[in-house]
This record gives structure tokens, sequence and C-alpha cells, in this order.
């Protein structure tokens, strides 16, 4: 359990209608309360939130104890790539569609930061990727993964052909539409759409999932965390094989070019996010993906 | 059976070393056996190959019997979405990678095509799709298909979101990667990418099936061939979410704009596919898909 | 629309607290509306109703224009095998736990019972399946399936082997804990479980679905109905191969001996059910299967 | 690498045609070079092998330093069972159908042997699962596995349902033909069958794969292997459920009573299993269980 946090910081969802008054509300329930309170810059100008201290996300190190988000899963993976690394523990609190790391119902937010400023929250570290595209001897893309990092083809024409290997080991090769190679937070994001396995949050493994691969005989697999992972295009002799693109969280990306290899490895940073004690991952599995719903329930 | 074949066209793949030889040793050897042979125009320009009549494939309307195709699947769906509305029947010798349509190998194009001069081959029916794109009351696209119809997201970013309908009534709405229509000839194309079942070719059905839904609830259908099949895209309210792009047969395609509703039918005409009288469905499966290909054989 | 139901029968699910009143309830309504009532005799006698007229269930033929059945699909599945020869259709009132096949919700009986005696519902006609096994030159086992054949392990150790084939050739061998013959009907039951796709009911179409086959390269196929499959279980050499069982719609069943043939063919006759003029296939599915339902909703 | 092996035994396949004759001339190799070696005494009464020294498996600890095994994956998985509470490695060598644990191909016994005797070979550590049913404060059946623990219905009828429990919290409720918990060596065995994911052997992770369960929304999960899993099957208040019977690695088992209760845990001891130094674990993936591969290749 952690237990001082003195200075705070709000991060909302752009271009949402109601946000900045209730962000400005829980800004003034936490000042009420002791904490010195921020709103992130880029939240503060794009919901036209005024009267409260702002910082810009890159200068939060050293200063802020930990991050309240107000928004949704996309939002919080946003904020979690730039503050993981400054050791920012971040709590989210549902303003989007599903909220599956948001996990706070907006309803509940005044008790879970009651819990937040008692220091009664548990604390859970989830793996950060690290993803980084060379060409020849230059790195041209490097991004932090947070869920997962997605190799995969452009819109138009047919399947990508790569190689994924291992510590230098071949793995397979393989046409597909995709493949994605995500975390136990990730696991349960795009992967689970690829028909991937669900990996417990403090697993030190990672999954790779292809995406319509081109064969009855796949079949997903996870592999501990701590190795290193290549994916390298085949530029291929073949009709309909196209060049691809990265993508990292689904939200940066980098087209790829013929000889560009793609790395993945475990970043030295991890997230720690926070949660009200009643906290129950199995209840949010069941609850928010409907997991194992029985028919006629 | 089919039996009088006198005028006979030849289509090649292009860019292919050696197959103008192979496609004008064939040519020469049905010649000697009576009937008249054209070589399909772009493939003779693509191939170099002289010496021979040519004839457009635009052109074959009523002046060819049946057209031997010489490549992969790839090349057999382009020639066989212009020569269907024609009447005009295709066999297909293996020259590309996996060849399940273009099912007589290489080596087994003399025996085939004495077969096909016989009379003894086997005709089989395939059904054709026509997928069509409105936007308000103009058609911006309008395509045959013989595998599939499929509306996928663009490169970039994220799932699509659209609402599918049948004859008029509300089929599901998904959050996806995309969704393929196939017909049973498709079922072994890209829809079993995506983990859709296969379909009997002779079977009076499509199936829809989704790539990476977002729902863990979902699972393929099989409907009756002679629906109306529309879909269109939610313009989101979501993050995340991206307009569309649809394919036919992943060879012909158009960008979706936010009020475009792709519609697809059945086709009134069909594909008549010529196999020699050994040919054995299960046995393609089996043999070029290791369909239930068991551990340790 | 079927329009003179002058006799009716009920049957219902034994055992079951409550639903001998409303049966008797729903007999009463009808009667005064003018329809002769029976109630079928063993559900009388199991669920102790007495005061009304009783028949059993197979003295129905030619006295009875349609059943109305209180239960859940279990219920249905029993009588249907039963009357479906007879030519009798039946209307599910849903008395069970999911209730996809009787699709009248318990609270609407009053309406859809006016429904049907006004002749106002929809007929819709489901395949049934006939099994057969034969050891040499004698059948041992033959009953009707509604749902689905399915030809699996004993409890006790490993899988079976056995070869499947279709209008006497070869489709597969396999080695598996069973595998699935469904009707479109079926296809929503068991077959469902184990990975098969959903069939729309009025296709002509079976769809073949192993459970937990020992391969990685399966996958469902969908047949057309009128052929003939033909399972043989495989003395195996091998270690941990056990003989099986087979099962009628999970409920009517018998134990296999090494060289018995299982068969499997379409029914000459089929089942006629009867639905409410609202009713709606696919709502079905989203609502009772939970069909396609998104995260967060 | 291990390095000392001087006293080592022989367990082979029972009913083997042949393999008496080779255990004979393996055993005679090795004495050869130095070892002293025992021939199981089960393996030598049954292959009718004779003038060789022979020691019961229950007798072998502290008197052997590695275990030959010359049989199937099921040969190894009924010595490990026995042989890793004592500390004794394994090393296998195929003589079965499939051979993924015995991965030594019976063409390179001498090679792979030359490698153990000069301490060349690898060591991997497999975890092994203890399995106890407990019938109020009795324990009614225990067993140890390395694969896998499943908990199925019986062979007549229909699904289980069971509650199964994490550390004590609510995982899911279910029905199902069974489920399985699998430890990353079962993960290709029985689980892979079931759609579960593959686990990297040294994962500490377990998965948990359902067979043929009711309902769309499941979806394979990795938990930690340090966790207490316990499943209690419903006596169901439902037509069709029965009750069910738990096996380890498919081999041992029990039959279940109403409120029985089966808790899972990962054993204090693990197996050594040991391997030729070019052992590659993904290539054996690929090859045996034709893992990604290609259609047409």
């Amino acid at each position: 359990m952690l237990n001082h946090f003195h200075h705070l910081a709000l991060i909302g969802r752009f271009n949402t209608p109601g946000l900045g008054a209730t962000l400005t509300q829980i800004a003034h329930w936490l000042i009420a309360r002791g904490p010195q309170v921020y709103v992130e810059s880029e939240t503060a100008a794009n919901l036209e939130i005024t009267g409260l201290s702002t910082l810009p996300l890159h200068q939060m190190e050293g200063k802020i104890d930990a991050a309240i988000v107000l928004g949704g899963d996309g939002t919080l993976l946003g904020a979690a790539r730039i503050l993981a690394p400054f050791g920012i523990p971040l709590i989210g609190i549902n303003y989007g569609r599903l909220g599956f790391m948001t996990d706070v119902p907006l309803t509940q937010w005044e008790s879970a930061l009651s819990h937040l400023l008692a220091g009664q929250c548990m604390t859970e570290k989830r793996t950060l990727l690290n993803a980084c595209v060379t060409r020849g001897s230059t790195i041209v893309f490097e991004a932090a993964a947070l869920n997962d990092v997605v190799v995969s083809r452009g819109a138009i024409g047919g399947m990508i052909e790569f190689v994924l290997r291992i510590d230098g080991q071949l793995m397979y090769q393989q046409r597909a539409d995709g493949v994605i190679i995500a975390t136990p937070t990730g696991s349960t994001a795009y992967a689970l759409s690829a028909n991937g396995p669900i990996l417990y949050p403090s697993l030190s493994a990672l999954t790779l999932v292809p995406v319509a691969p081109q064969t009855l005989s796949n079949r997903p697999i996870v592999i501990p965390d701590h190795v290193r992972l290549e994916i390298q295009l085949v530029s291929s002799r073949t009709e309909g094989a196209a060049l691809g693109v990265v993508h990292s969280d689904m939200q940066s990306f980098s087209e790829l070019a013929p000889e560009d290899v793609v790395q993945v490895q475990k970043s030295p940073h991890c997230l720690t996010l926070l949660h009200p004690p009643a906290y129950d991952y199995f209840a949010t599995l069941r609850k928010k993906l409907h997991w194992n719903l029985m028919p006629g329930h």
C-alpha cells in the first residue's frame, strides 16, 4: 500500500462534453483535503479548464506522486507510456466506453479517491514493452507500449509475410494480416479480438497472437517476457504480399520498408496502477468482457 | 460432362519466369489436337509470347468454349470475375504457391487437357457475389467477387464499427478489424484465416466471418445465399474508430466515406470450373490445407 | 400460416414445481376458446394433473393438430423426435433455463396462443436426422435427432480415433473426444460449445464439428444435408484409444463395439415449429446467446 | 549440464514388438561404456527381457542417476510422476506415435546417449501438479500430474456445471464437457486439442482451458502457478447435468460424488528432462505439431 500522495495530477480525455466540470469538481474536492493538484496542461486547454494549476505531462517527473486519469483505456494508455518511466503511478476513473483499465466507475470516484488519500489503494505493476524499428544501422522508430506492439498489413491488398525470431532463434515464418505481441495488460485488448489467451496481469510473460494467419495450424504461444523478439518482413516473391505498418498500443505507428527489422523487448520501466481495495480482476473480466457469461443469463 | 471445346483461351500469371515457354508448349499441344487456341492478349504481352493468336479477356464472350488458366488462385480469380458472366468455364493448372482452385498439378497438364478435349471433365458451378457501394443515391463502386467481399479498417489506427443487415433486418452491430462475406469458394481463402468454417462448394450458402471482432461472444454464421446484405459504417463517437475499405477478392477495392452503404448479393451469373475426373475435394482440403493432419504424421 | 387448430396437446417438463398449475390454467384457457385439449399422459401423471383428457405421445398421430410444449429445449427435443414423423407441429413456451427453441416467454403465453388460435403463427421447417448403428449386418441402435448425432469417448481415459466418410468417400481420420453431426437447429446447441458455426435454420446443410480434436489443423465443415455419413471407430493399436458412445440429441444413446458403423442421414420427416408473428431469429441469437455482445454493453 | 551418470535405469513401453531387443541392445551399449544399468522390473517382465539387472520403479530413489525411457509420451508421463519426487532426471527416446516429450528419434539413440554420458545434455525443469479430491474432511483421491488435471463429464448424457475458485476467489461458474488445468508441459497435450494456448516450458504458469463450454464468451486464461485452485461441481437443478470424473494426465482417475472438491496446486517437486545439445523447442512444435505449417508447404 502506498500512502503519501501530496502532489496529484489530473488527466482527462479530450473533447468530452461535461468532463471539464467533473474534473474541476474532483480537483477542488482533492485540494480541500490537502494535496496540491495540477491539471495536465493539454487537458486543461482542450477541456477549457481554468482557475487550477497546470503542468505538462513531460514535466511531471519528480513533481507528482500519482496521476488520476478520467477517460477510457485509450486516455490511460497515452498517459501511461509517458508517466511510467517517471515512476508515477496511475489510477483510472472510467469516462469512456469500456473502462477495463480505468476501473473506477465514475459514480464511485469519491470513494476511490478517499482510499487513495488514505493510502489504502492496491498497487499493481504492469510490464511495458519497447519497440524499435531498425533500417540497416539506423533506428527509424522507437516507442513504448503498455498493451501491445502490432505489425500488420496496409489498408489495401493482401497479407504480410514475416519471420519471427526469439533470442535469435527462428520461431516461425507466417503469412497473416498481422501479428500482435501483447503484455498481460494487452491480452485483454486487441490480442483478445484475435483469439489470444487472457494473461493474469502479474505474469512475467508475453503472448504472440497472429491476426488472420494463413494456416490452419496456428495457435497463440505464451513466452517469458525477458526475451528479445525480432520480426522481419519477407519481401515476397509471391503475389499479394505487401509491406506493413508497426503500431504501439494502436496509437503510435510507423510504416515499414522492405529490409526493416522490428525489435521488441521488455522495458526497464514498468507502470504502477492503483486500485481501490475492493478491486477484483476476475469480476472485471466477467462484468466488462462478459467472460464466461452463460446463455440465458 | 461438357464435351465440345473447339475454341480455347490460355491465360497466364504475369512476370513468371518460364511460364511463357510452358504456355507456348501447351498451346501447340492443343492446336495439334484440333482446337483453335488464343492466348489472352495481356498474358501474351507480359510473357512475351509470339507466334500465337491473341484475344483480349473482355472480347472472349461467344468466341471461347473454355479458358485454361496457368497460375495461382489469384490469376484464376481475376480471370473468373470477367469470364463468368460470359458463361465461359475455366480449368486451372497450378503455377503458383498454393493452387487450391488451380487444382491440376503442373506435371499433369497433359493428362488433364486430354480429359478436357475428350469431354471427360467434371463441371462444378461456383457462386459469384456482386458488391456495390452507394453514397446517397449514387453508386460509387461495383465489383463481382468469387471468393469474398471484405469491409475492413484502414492501415492506421483502430477498428471499424458497422451495422450488418440481412434483408433489411438487423443482424448485429460490431467493432472489428473487418468482416468477410464469403462464398463457399471463398470459405477456404481469407475467411479460413479469420476462423470461418469450410463450406462445401455446391452449398447455396454464404458465411459471415468477422476479423478480430471486439467481443468474446462472436461466432461465424452460415446463411442462405439468396439474401440481400447491407453493411453500414457507424460514424463513431468513440475514440479509435476509423473509416474503412471494401475489397472484392482482395484484388479490387474502394475507400469508404462516412455514410456509404455496402450492399452484397448473389450474382445472377455463376462460374463453371472444370476438373479432371479424379478430382476429390476432400483430398484437396487434406493435402493443400493440411486439414486435420494429425500430429506426428 | 396454418390456421385450423381444433385438437391440441399440452406437454410439460417433468418434476417442475408450479408447472402443473400453469399447464392446467393454459388448458382451461384454450378449452374456453373452442379447441379440444389433451394433456400428454406421462406429463399428467408426473405433474399430478387431473380433470383433463390425456393422450399418450405415441397415439397422437392423426388426433392432434399442434402440440404446445412447456419446458426447456430438452423437453421440446424429446417430444419433437416422436411427433415430427406424425406431422404434428410444435410451439414451445419457455419454462426452462435457456429456451432457445421454446422461444415464447412464459409471460407471453396468452398472446402467443391467441396468435396460434387465430392462425397467425409462422411455420418453420426443421431438418431431422436418422442415426443407425450397424454391427455386421444387424442394426443395434436407431434414433432420430433434431439437434445432433454425437460419437464420443467414454468417461474414462483417452480419445477415440475414427474415420469419417461422406457418400462412401473418405473425409478424414481423426483422434478426438468426439465428433458432432449437427443440423441447423443443433448448430446453436452442443456444436456451438465445440466451436462450430451457426447455421441459419432453413439451410439444407449439416455441420461436422469435432470435440477437442488432436490436431491443430482442424476446422468445422458445412456440407449439404442430402449426403450419407459414416463414422467407424478405428480399433487402435496406440495407447489410450478407447471405444465410444453414440448419442442422439444427448438424450438417447448406445455404446459402440469395435467394428460398429454409425450411419447418419437426413430423415424423410421434418419438424414444424410454430412461432408468434414477431419472432426474430437474429434477435434470439443476440439475446439468448449474447451473440456479438460488445464489451461494456 | 549434468555430468555424472553412473547408475542408469531403462524403462520401456509395454506390449511393443521389437522393443525388448532394442532395449537390451541399448543396455549392453551403456554397460560397455561404464555405467551400471537396471531395467525397470515391470518393463523387464512385460517385454521378457533377461540377463540384465532389474529394479522396481518405486525403489529407484537414491540408486539411479537418470532414467532412459523408450516409448511414447504416455510411457514417459507414467514414469515421471513416480521418479520426479525422487529427483531422477529422464531422457526420452521415441518409440511411440508422436513423441513430443520423448524427443530423441529412435535412430539417434546412440548419439543422444553419448551426449548423456559425456555430460553434454541440456537439463530442463518441468512443473508438476498435485490433485486432491476431498469429500467432507476425507481425502478420497490424490495424484501427481505432469501434463494436466482434468475434471470432465461421464460418458453418458450432458455437461457438468462447476465453480472454479482461485486462492478462494470466484473465477467463474460454467457448464462444459470439462475443464483442463494444464502445466506448460501439458499445454501441448490435451489442452491444445481444447484450443488452449502453448506455454513455453519454463514459464511459471498454468492455463485453464474449458472443453466445449456452454458459452460463446469463454477464453482460456493463463495464471501464475503458485495459486491454489478449487473446482466444485454444482449439483444441478437443471436437466442434463451429470456428475463427473477427475483425471490426472488422462491416466489415473476418480469418479466425483456430489459435494466433492477438487483441489489443484503446484507440487513441491519438479521433473528434470534431459535433451541432447541440439534440442530446439520451437523446431519440435513446427515439426511434430505442424505448428504454423503454411498451406501448400
